[in-house]
C-alpha cells in the first residue's frame, strides 16, 4: 500500500481522501493556499503544507509548488480528487517524471478520453453507442451545417476540449448552426486555447445516466451500477440518485456492459465513470468518461457497499481490484443533494461568510461529506460547496423520506443556501414518480424557488428557529 | 403500519427513533421534562408533550401522564426506548388497558424475563445453557453457602428482581457466601422492594457476548449475531463491537441457536437480547435477557444492514419480520465507543453543563447517534450520554483505525469526556488482539486515565485547539 499521499485538493473530497487515508494506516498531506489556513482539510491532516494565495492558478492549480511539497515531505503518492488538476495529463506526467504516483489514470487515457472528438472515434470503434453526428471535427461554419442538415436539427455544436456546459451551442436550423459556430468556436479558443468543434444530434427529454467504472493494471475491468444525475442547473448537478429509476433490468445491463467496454478501449485504470445519455425510445449514447472520481460517488457507495477512495489507493499501489463483477450488488436505493451557499431567491448567486451556527443531520443510513465546522468561513475564492447529504433506504420511498427529515433536521446560521429548493424537490411529483430528465430544473426551478420563500423549508420539524 | 407514535423516553435513543418514524412515514410525538425544554428530541419531533418536571419519577417514569399525552395526541402506538419504562411489565400492560400498543414485548413475557430465577429455570428447560448455581432461590444465608459449597466458589449471590449490578455480590468461601446472602438482599429489598436471592458460579475471565434477536407472532424468530460487551466499568457498558473476536465459528453457531431457542422458550415477540458469559475453556451461558432495544444496537443495524427500530416498528404493528435466518450475513466489523460527559481523572464524575462546541465525525462507514449541539445543555438529572460513535470496517483493523480517526475528529467544548480514554484504548494491545474479557477496564483503566493527562487524544490530528 502507499505510506504518504498528499492531497492536491480542499474542501469536503479533500476532507474524504484525508479520512481514507488515515482508515487505511495512510499519512496524509494536505496542501492549502492563504485563504485556507482555517480549513478543516488542513486541519484534519497531521501534515499540511501551504502552496500559493487564494487564486487557485495560484495554489491549487500550481503544479510545481505541489509536485515540491509532495517530495519534501516524503510522500510516495498524490491524490487530486475532482476538479482543479484532477483531469489535467500535463499534471500527472509532471508526477510521473518526480517519481510521484498519481492516483488516477495514465496521462495517455487522461489526453485520449478529455478530447471529446478522439473519444468518440475510440467508442465507435469499441461498439459503444455515440449519439449521432460530424465524423469527428468540423473545421468551419459550413461543414458544421452541412452536418446539422444531414442528422437533422436541433443539434449540438460543442468544443473538442470542452466541459461544464462552455464551448458549447444549441442550433435548429441550418442558419443557427452557421452562427452558433462562430460564437463557440471563439469561446472555446479563449476558455481552452483550442477552438476545434463538433456537431451532435440534440437528444430531447434526456436523462443523464453515468456508470461507476473500476479498473486494475491487471485487465480487471467492472462496473458498479449507474446513478441518476439528470437533475442539474446550468450542467451543475444539485442531486444524484443511485439506481437510476424508469429504465429497465435489460436496459441497464446492456449499458453497464456498454461502460466496461468504453473503459476497456481506453485502456482505463484506477476510478472513473463513463457517461451516457438516455432518450425516451430507450436508446442510451455515449457522451463523456470522466478520468476521476465524481462528486456524487457517495451513492454509489452507499448501495454497493465498495469504498470507491480505497479501491483507488489499492489500484494506485498496483493492487488487484477487491471485488469482480459478481460480487457487485445494488442494495436498496441513495440520494445525494448538494448544498451550496447560493441565494436561490437571487439567481442562485454565491452567498459565501462566515458559517455562523451549523448542525447536520446524522443516524441509521444517513451520511454527510462536508469540510465545514460552526464558526468556519465559506471562501468567495472558491465552489461554495457546504455539504453533500447522502441517504440510503431500502426503498426509493424510504431514501426520500430519509432526505425529507435529514434536510429538515440541517441547520445553516450565517449564509444562504439550496437547501429549501432540494427540501421541496422532496415533494416534487416528477421527481415522486422518478420520471425526470435534465430539463426538470428548467421547467420546475421558478416554482421551487417561489415556494422557498413561503416555506421555511428548513424549518418543518420547528428546529431552526429554536436551536439558534 | 402504526401511524402516530409517541416516544417515551428522551436523548440519543429518542432522536433514534423519532427519526425512525419520519423515515416512515410514521408522526413521531416526543414528551419532555421541563428540564428538557430545549432538548433536541423535543425539537426534532413535530409535536411533543411536557409531562412533568425534571425528575424521572416525575415525568419519564410518570406512567399517567405518558399515556394521557399519548392518547390526547391520537397515537396508537408508544415506544420507550431503553431505560425509564422499557422492561416495566405494568407501564406494557396499562398501554394494553389504553388500547395502545406497547412496542416490545407482552407483559408477561416481560415480567417470566425479569425475574431471573424464572429466566433461569425457563431456560434450563429450554436445553439453553446456564451458569451452575442454585435450583431457584435460595431464602437463609445458609441455603446461599450450602450450594456455594456444593457448586464450588467463586461464587455470585444475585438478586432475582436485580440489574445494573444492584443486589450482587461475589463470594469466595463459605462464611463470605454468609455475610454477601445478608447485605445483598437488604439492598435488593430496599432496590426492587423483593429481597429474593439466588446463587451461581463465578466464571472467571468472562466475557460478555450478547445476541440479537427478532421474533414476530407469526413464529419466526431470528438471531443477528452476536456482539462483545465485555468492555465495562461497574457494569455500564464503554465500548461493544460486531462480531465478536477470538469465538469460533461452531462456538457462535451453537450460541446463536440457543439465543432463538430462549427467545422461542420466552414466547417472544419483538426486538431483544440474550445475554451470555463465555470462559476461557470455550463453554457458554446464559446470563439474562433484555427485553427491549439495547443501547449498542447500532453495530448490529452496521455489519447486518438490518434496521432493528424498523422492525420493532413493522413488528408492533403485526408484520411479519423483513427477513429470515438465511438472509442475514455478517458484513464487515463494527465498534461503538459511548461518549459520555464524565471526568475519567475524577473517578468517572459526572460533568453536565453547556457543550460550547461540538464538531462530530462523519464520512463513508462512520455514524454519530446524539442528542446535542451546538450550545445545548446536558442536564444533571439523566445519563450524561454525549454520543455513541458508531464504525464499519471491511475488517476489524479497518474498523479500529476509523474508529481512531473518528475520535480524533471529535470536538467537545465546555465539559469533559471519556473520550481519551476510548482514544487511548484503541492502542492497547490486548483490545487490538480482540483478546479481552470483563476485566479488561478494571486491569487497564488506571494506566489509559494516566495517559489522558499526558496525551491531548482529541487532538491527535492538531484540530481541538484550532477549530475551537
Amino acid at each position: 500500500m502507499l505510506k504518504k499521499v498528499l492531497i492536491a485538493n480542499r474542501g469536503e473530497i479533500a476532507v474524504r481522501i484525508i479520512r481514507e487515508c488515515y482508515d487505511n494506516g495512510i499519512q496524509p498531506v494536505a496542501v492549502y493556499s492563504t485563504a485556507d489556513r482555517d480549513s478543516l482539510h488542513r486541519k484534519l491532516a497531521a501534515r499540511s503544507v501551504c502552496i500559493g494565495g487564494p487564486r487557485a492558478e495560484d495554489s491549487y492549480l500550481n503544479t510545481g509548488n505541489i509536485i515540491e511539497a509532495a517530495l519534501r515531505t516524503g510522500c510516495d503518492g498524490i491524490h487530486p480528487g475532482f476538479g482543479f488538476l484532477s483531469e489535467n495529463s500535463g499534471f500527472a506526467r509532471e508526477c510521473r517524471e518526480a517519481g510521484l504516483i498519481f492516483i488516477g489514470p495514465s496521462p495517455e487515457t487522461i489526453d485520449q478520453m478529455g478530447n471529446k472528438a478522439r473519444a468518440r472515434e475510440l467508442m465507435e470503434k469499441a461498439g459503444v453507442p455515440t449519439v449521432p453526428g460530424s465524423d469527428g471535427t468540423v473545421k468551419t461554419a459550413e461543414e458544421a451545417a452541412a452536418v446539422g442538415d444531414r442528422i437533422g436539427y436541433p443539434v449540438l455544436l460543442k468544443a473538442s476540449a470542452g466541459g461544464g456546459g462552455r464551448g458549447m451551442r444549441r442550433a435548429d436550423s441550418h442558419e443557427e448552426a452557421l452562427e452558433a459556430f462562430t460564437a463557440a468556436s471563439r469561446e472555446a479558443e479563449t476558455c481552452f486555447g483550442n477552438g476545434e468543434m463538433y456537431v451532435e444530434k440534440l437528444i430531447l427529454s434526456p436523462k443523464h445516466i453515468e456508470f461507476q467504472i473500476l479498473a486494475d493494471r491487471y485487465g480487471n475491468t467492472i462496473h458498479l451500477g449507474e446513478r441518476n444525475c439528470s437533475i442539474q442547473r446550468r450542467n451543475q448537478k444539485m442531486l444524484e440518485e443511485a439506481p437510476a429509476w424508469g429504465i429497465s433490468r435489460e436496459m441497464r445491463d446492456e449499458m453497464g456492459r456498454a461502460a466496461v467496454r468504453a473503459a476497456v478501449a481506453a485502456g482505463y485504470e484506477n476510478a472513473g465513470t463513463v457517461e451516457f445519455v438516455t432518450d425516451r425510445e430507450g436508446n442510451f449514447y455515449f457522451i463523456e468518461m470522466n478520468t476521476r472520481i465524481q462528486v456524487e460517488h457517495p451513492v454509489t457507495e452507499m448501495v454497493t457497499g465498495v469504498n470507491l477512495i480505497r479501491e483507488q489507493l489499492r489500484i494506485a499501489a498496483g493492487q488487484k481490484l477487491s471485488l469482480s463483477q459478481e460480487d457487485v450488488e445494488i442494495r436498496g436505493h441513495a440520494i445525494e443533494c448538494r448544498i451550496t451557499a447560493e441565494k436561490p431567491e437571487a439567481g442562485f448567486t454565491p452567498d459565501p461568510g462566515k458559517v455562523r451556527f451549523l448542525h447536520f443531520p446524522d443516524g441509521n443510513g444517513v451520511r454527510v461529506d462536508s469540510a465545514l465546522y460552526s464558526g468556519c468561513g465559506i471562501s468567495p475564492f472558491y465552489d461554495p460547496m457546504i455539504a453533500k447529504i447522502i441517504v440510503r433506504g431500502d426503498t426509493r420511498l424510504e431514501a426520500v423520506r430519509k432526505m425529507r427529515r435529514a434536510l429538515a433536521e440541517t441547520i445553516i446560521g450565517g449564509v444562504s443556501s439550496t437547501l429549501p429548493v432540494q427540501y421541496l424537490m422532496m415533494y416534487n411529483g416528477a421527481f415522486l414518480r422518478g420520471d425526470y430528465d435534465t430539463g426538470f430544473l428548467e421547467e420546475n426551478l421558478d416554482q421551487l424557488v417561489k415556494m422557498c420563500s413561503a416555506v421555511d423549508a428548513a424549518g418543518a420539524a420547528g428546529a431552526a428557529e429554536e436551536v439558534k
